[in-house]
C-alpha cells in the first residue's frame, strides 16, 4: 500500500477533525499519525496526517475539499523531492548534505549545486552530482540571477537549499521560487542579521552563539524561521573561533530544517511555522 | 463554559479518531486542542483532547465508553490537584514548589509537607501550609511508614512529591499510591542510580549532570520517566560543586514534569510514558 | 589563614606571570587556583588568583603595583558581598534569591528590596529583610530616582540587582552605580531589546528562547553580558506562555551571574567580559 | 618564531608556576596563552601552556626537569599528528572526519582508514586515503588484531579513532597503543555501556539521549571521557529514529574530543580527564 500525506490549513470551526477524519475513513485512509493545531489568535486550524491506502488520491483530495470548502488541501506521496543547493566558498553545510544524500539518509534527490566560486567542484562532482559555476565578474546582480534561473528551472526543484550562499538574492528572485528556499543563516536570529554575525557576535560578547535555518521571503533574513540551534561560548573565542564553532550547529541545524520540510511537516503561517514533528 | 480534559487508551484500530470526534461532537464537545500518538510496537492508541462545553460528564463518558469497549477512558476537570510533598533536609526543590504555589502558578493546592527532619518547618509555615515531622528515630521501616501513611491519608492527595526525599521506600508504601508519586532523583538516569549519584559522577569524570524526575514504581529509581534536564561540567567541579550546580537542574525538572501531571498530559505506558506537550 | 582573590588587568608583557607569581610566592601567598588570559586583540591581560596566607594585604598589593606600574590591582578578601535587590511585580526572580540567601548559598548579604509596587512586601518581610516601597505615582522620574537613591545609599551596596525591575533608569542614575548594577533581561540579547521580548519572540516565531545576565551602563540592554540561557519552544507557545516558560532560564541565568561576580571572577572589558570560572 | 606546547603534572607545592614561568622566561619562551589546575583531592598540579620562542627544546625540557624532578613534563610542537581511523558500517563519523580532514579544519594527517567491512572504501578512497579492508571471517579475534595492528604499526599513528568501529577490543590490543585510542560510544556514559544502546535508551524510555567520546581502556566503555553531547527525543522516536537522531550528536561530540585531542588540551587523571579549552 502506497503512504501519504495530508495538510490542511482552515479556519477553524466546531467538528473539523471529525468531519475530516469522516472523509479518509470512508475512502479507506488508514491513518497511521496525525496532528492538529488550532491557533486561536487567528482562529486557523492545521492538520497534518500520514496514512496508507489503496485510494484515488484526486478523489479524497476533491471530497474533502467539498467538506471543508475554506481549507487549503494537499495529499502528496512520501516520494524523494528534488533539490538543488546553492553555495559559496564554505563547504561544511553542502559537505554534509551530500554525505547525508550519498548514503541515502535524505528522502530527496539533490539534482546539483549551483556556485559563484570554483573551489567546491571537486567535492561536488566525486558526489556524482553536476556542479554549475557561475561566476558574477562582469555581471550585473540581474544578469547574474538570470543564469542562475536558467540553470535552476532546468531541474524544476521542489527545493532550494542556500548552504552558506553568500550573495543577497533580488525580491524578484525570491518571489519566482516563494516557500521553496530554504537558508541557514549563521547567528541566532533575530541577533546579527545581515553580514558577518560572528564578528557582530564577538563584538557584543555573548556567550551563546546560534544559527538559523528559515525560509526565505523579500526581507533579509526575515522569513519564517523552521529551526535554531546553539552552542556556548565563552571569552576566550576570537570572531574566527565563534566561526569555527558555529559550523557544526550550522550543519545541524539545516539538516534538521530540510528533514521536516522534506517531509511535509512544516506549515508557513504569516511569518511563523507551525510544524508536526 | 467548563473546561474537561479527556483522555483515552485503547488498543489501536482503523477509524478511531473519526468515531471519538464523532461521540464528542454529538454530545456538544468543542476541541480547543488534541493529540493523538500510536505506538506502532505494541498497537497501543493514545489520545487527549481539552474540550468545553455544556456537558453530562457522566454520559459523555458512558457514551464513548459504549464506542470503545476495549478502552480506558477518563474526563477530568481541570480544577486543581491536590498535593502533599515530602521533603528530607534540603530546601530547594521544596522552596521553588512553594513558591510556584504562593503565587498562583500551579494548578494544585499543596496541602502539606511530610518531613523526617524538623530543619525545613520555618520554611513550609511561614508559607501558611502544614508541616509534619515524623522523625524516624525508634521506628522500623514499617513503623515510619505508617505513620507517614496516616497524615498522607487524612489529606487524601491526588499526587504525592517527592521533593529530594531521600529515605528508600517499601514496595508496600509504593503500592499504596501506584501512579501518584513523582520522585526527583538527581542524576541522569539510568546512570548513577542508588546513593551519592554526585559522588558517582565525580568518580566517573562525566561532563554533563543531570536530573530525572519519575514516577515511583516498585523498583529504586526505575519508574517512567517523565522529564530530563542536564548541565555541563568540568574537571573543576568537586562533587560538592556538583551538587550544587545540580540544584538548579533538579526544580526545573521537577516542576516541569508536576505541571505536565497536574495537566492530565503524562500517560505511563509499561515503563516508558508518552506525554502531550 | 585567610582567603584572598587578586585580581589584576594590565598591557600584555613578557614575564607578567612569573613576575606576579614571584611577588605573590615571596609575599608569603600560598596560590590554591589560578587563571590568566591575554586579549591578542587590545594586548590586554587579565589574571585572576585565589590564595590563602598570613600577609599584610596592603603591602602585597603595593609590592605587585610596583612590579606593575600599568596594571589595575585589585586584592579582596573573600568575605560576603552587600546587596540592595530592586523588582517591580514579578515574584520569580526575587524570590529564588530571597531562598537561596535565606538558606546561605549565597555569599552576600541582602540588605532590602526596593520596589515601585507593594505587592512582594510579604514575599520579603516573611524572610527578614526590610522592604522600601517607592511608588512613583506623582512623581517625575528624578523625583522617584532620587527616593530609590537615598534607600539604597544608606544600605551602601557592593551590588544592586535587578530582579525584573521594569521602569528604565536614568544614565546619571546609572553612573552612581558604574560596574554595580547586575540586570536580567528576559531575552536572549542582542535579540529583542526593551519591552515585551516575549511578545517581541512570539511575532518573530523564533524556536529558542532566552534570558541575558548582563551589567548596566547607559545605553539600555547593551551593558556587558555575563551569562546567558535558553529553552526551546515551539508554535505551540503562545507570548504567554513564552514568558511562563521563560521564568525558569531568568532566575538560573541570574543567580549564576550572580555568583560569578559575588566571587570576583568577572572583569568587564569594554563592552565585553572575561569570565574565570 | 615556532610554536611550542608544555605540558606539566606534578605533585602540588608552593611556588610552582613561578619556578615553572621562571625556567621558560629566562629561556626565552614567550607565554602566549597558559592554564593550571590543581586537583585538591590528590594534591596534583596540572598545567598547559602555549609559547613561542627560538628555544632549545631539548634543553627547556632538561631545566624544567630539573627545577621540578617529580613532575611528568612534554613540550611539543604544533605540527600535524599522524592519525589511522577504525570503522565498521557505518559512515557519518568517518565521513564528517573525512570532510574537516579534506578542506584542513584538522590539524592532522588522517594516514589510512582500517574497516572489517568493505562497504566505506569509495568514501575513503575518493579522499585519496588509503583504506584497508581487513574482514574477521575465518580469523580468530587474535588473528584479526593482529593484521590490523600490522596495518596500524605500519602508519605509526599518534592517534587511533574508533569512528564507528563496533567490535569489542582485546585488553592486549588496547594496552599496546595506551592513551592513543579514542572512541565515541553513541550513548551518554555510564548509561547504556555495551550493546545497542539506543535500544536500551528506547526501553528505558529516556527523554535525552546522548554520545560520549572516551580514551579506551581494558574496560570497556569505562575509559576517561573527554566530550559529551545530549539531544532532547520523545516518546514518538522508536529505537531507529534515536540512533538516526544520535548520529549529529556523535560526530560533534567526536570532532570536537578530537581537536581537544590534536591541540594536546588533554590530560589523563586516573580514570577522569583535566581539559584545558
Amino acid at each position: 500500500m502506497r503512504k501519504y500525506i495530508v495538510r490542511i490549513t482552515s479556519p477553524d470551526d466546531k467538528g473539523l477533525i471529525y468531519r475530516i477524519t469522516g472523509v479518509l475513513y470512508r475512502e479507506g485512509c488508514n491513518l497511521t499519525s496525525t496532528g492538529e493545531f488550532v491557533d486561536h489568535e487567528t482562529g486557523t486550524f492545521f492538520m497534518r496526517s500520514e496514512f496508507d491506502g489503496e485510494i484515488d488520491r484526486r478523489m479524497v483530495q476533491d471530497t474533502l475539499q467539498n467538506e471543508l470548502p475554506g481549507a487549503t488541501i494537499t495529499i502528496t506521496t512520501t516520494e524523494p523531492k528534488d533539490i538543488v543547493a546553492m553555495v559559496s566558498k564554505e563547504y561544511h553545510v553542502l559537505g554534509d548534505l551530500l554525505l547525508r544524500h550519498g548514503f541515502e539518509e535524505l528522502n530527496a534527490n539533490i539534482k546539483a549545486v549551483v556556485s559563484n566560486h570554483e573551489n567546491l567542484r571537486h567535492l561536488v562532482e566525486s558526489s556524482g552530482i553536476p556542479f554549475h559555476h557561475i561566476p558574477v565578474e562582469d555581471l550585473t546582480r540581474r544578469e547574474h540571477e538570470e543564469k542562475v534561473i536558467n540553470v535552476l528551472d532546468s531541474y524544476n526543484p521542489d527545493v532550494i537549499i542556500l548552504a552558506k550562499y553568500m550573495r543577497i538574492l533580488t525580491p524578484e528572485f525570491v518571489a519566482l521560487y516563494a516557500g521553496r528556499i530554504l537558508n541557514i543563516h549563521h547567528s541566532f536570529l533575530p541577533a546579527f542579521v545581515g553580514a558577518s554575525p560572528y564578528a557582530q557576535a564577538y563584538r557584543r560578547g555573548v556567550k551563546i552563539i546560534g544559527a538559523t535555518a528559515h525560509f526565505v521571503n523579500e526581507a533579509l533574513d526575515e522569513g519564517p524561521i523552521i529551526s535554531q540551534g546553539v552552542l556556548e561560548v565563552d571569552h576566550g573565542h576570537s570572531a574566527e573561533e565563534l566561526a569555527r564553532a558555529g559550523r557544526d550547529v550550522e550543519k545541524t541545524v539545516l539538516a534538521k530544517a530540510l528533514n521536516l520540510v522534506l517531509e511535509d511537516r512544516v506549515f508557513v503561517h504569516g511569518n511563523r511555522t507551525v510544524i508536526f514533528d
